[in-house]
């Protein structure tokens, strides 16, 4: 089993989307630049969807043309075949897509049946095959929906089945709204594991419930070496102190760091990202070991 | 295994012992009743220390013998053999002592050796069961010491084996300092599980890189039912904001009950021990999952 963790960090997308502060397209670049130099190996820079829909996205394809050039791989989020054909004339070639594991959350959040959905990832990842583009096929409320309540393993295994059989470059299980305890995780992460090995596998997990770390430490145990993670904890709601978003990727880094896996995460410069994230967002960021991280410089 | 985790209540001492801001006796006497009907099995009160020393736990005989009427078994921390003595003679029968697996930490917390310690918790055991007194071992800096750096687990396990031939009625692994990591614990804890079953062994887990709630999945994964915490969190500095001391009770809640264990405690009450704690200390208490457990409260 690697003894490497790969992170990819998401604070430019998933971490600024749903923020009720908007940053300017400079400000997104400048974080990008920070990101890019901390060492993590993948940056998702932003999303192709309607800036009307997602006002924070607006102008992706304008920093998809002046990536800062650095030895990290960038990507981006698209929402459907209109959003991959804007990606890919910005000249992007690794895109993630994002699919719910229920009927209601596709309804509710993109208007589609669960059905349509999974023929909209199909054809997106079969016209990536012929283009060349890898694809990250996350399924969303992998372990409980907001509106359908738990989300069965049986339900999540048969699809990911039916997504592996179209090869995307990655298969990242979502726990969208924070809700998944460790041993759920161990479990069906193990289980996914022992089906297709645990090179295309990887875990999306939010913090709400402070269980992200004990959720990343039991999909490690279950073999998954590929996490996403946003500096900062960004992605919760900036005016609710302690209502944390996206796992944080000091807390990651620390954790495996800790454990002995290797991240290429320098932790100086990641702390220098959440600094500019606190001063763009006008709100203290941090994941839950910043006190701890920042202890010399307080 | 069994479904239910028993946690053992330690913020009126453990939580409270290092606060700069010290509680009146009547505050600390309303917290153990408040803490007392939240249905945790078990409750430290204070400790048996020297009032210069620790003015924080002054008067803790004054508490025991007016210990309110509940369905839990209180108890409390005693340094050495006066403070079995003076426990004693306050009526209490359920005493914690804590050793450190560490030379220099021994020398610089309490100025005895190493083997000096050892034999005082002999002589307290041996003591201990002529009186019929509980007596729950704690072997603190047990994955890492402040002066010694890492502590391997051959020491910890040389240590166990000595202190359970004294036949505790539980011993306590600690990690004092709130360093160690998951993989650690579930390799040490799975290892005194399969040498001693875990009757009769517990975890006590601080938040300080906020690895605690992992640590306790880490522990549960290896068997451990019984486990420390303190309600809010407390045990941390409340000047420094993030600054988490003991795991937070409602975090392990939280965590085990997620998981299908039975923990006995009722959130609503255990949320309102936390608010009167924030009172008292003057600053906000509450756990890592605080804005998720009280966000119908906001």
């Amino acid at each position: 089993m690697s003894d490497q963790i790969l992170i990819k960090e998401v604070a430019p997308r998933d971490g600024l989307q749903a923020q009720s502060k908007h940053l300017s397209l400079e400000q997104r670049q400048s974080l990008i630049e920070s990101l890019a130099i901390t060492g993590v190996p993948e940056l998702e820079i932003g999303s192709f969807v309607s800036p009307k829909a997602v006002p924070q996205m607006a102008g992706t394809d304008v920093l998809a043309a002046q990536l800062p050039a650095a030895a990290v791989a960038y990507s981006v989020l698209v929402p459907n075949m209109k959003g991959y054909e804007l990606a890919f004339s910005a000249g992007m070639r690794s895109f993630a897509i994002a699919i719910s594991a229920t009927e209601q959350m596709n309804q509710n959040n993109i208007r589609k049946s669960l059905e349509e959905t999974f023929l909209m990832a199909e054809d997106i990842l079969e016209r990536a095959r012929g283009d060349g583009v890898d694809i990250h096929v996350y399924l969303a409320v992998s372990f409980e929906c907001p509106y359908e309540g738990p989300v069965a393993p049986q339900t999540v295994l048969a699809q990911a089945e039916r997504l592996m059989r179209c090869s995307p470059a990655r298969l990242m299980i979502a726990d969208t709204i924070g809700a998944a305890h460790p041993q759920q995780v161990r479990n069906l992460m193990g289980e996914l594991v022992s089906r297709y090995g645990s090179a295309d596998l990887g875990c999306h997990f939010h913090d709400t419930r402070a269980m992200a770390i004990a959720n990343v430490y039991a999909a490690i145990e279950a073999g998954i070496r590929q996490f996403d993670s946003s500096a900062g904890g960004l992605g919760g709601c900036p005016f609710a102190p302690g209502a944390k978003g996206n796992v944080a990727t000091e807390d990651v880094v620390l954790l495996c760091e800790s454990m002995g896996f290797s991240t290429g995460v320098d932790m100086p410069r990641l702390l220098e990202s959440v600094a500019l994230l606190s001063e763009y967002m006008g709100a203290p960021q941090g994941g839950r070991s910043h006190y701890w991280l920042t202890r010399d410089s307080a």
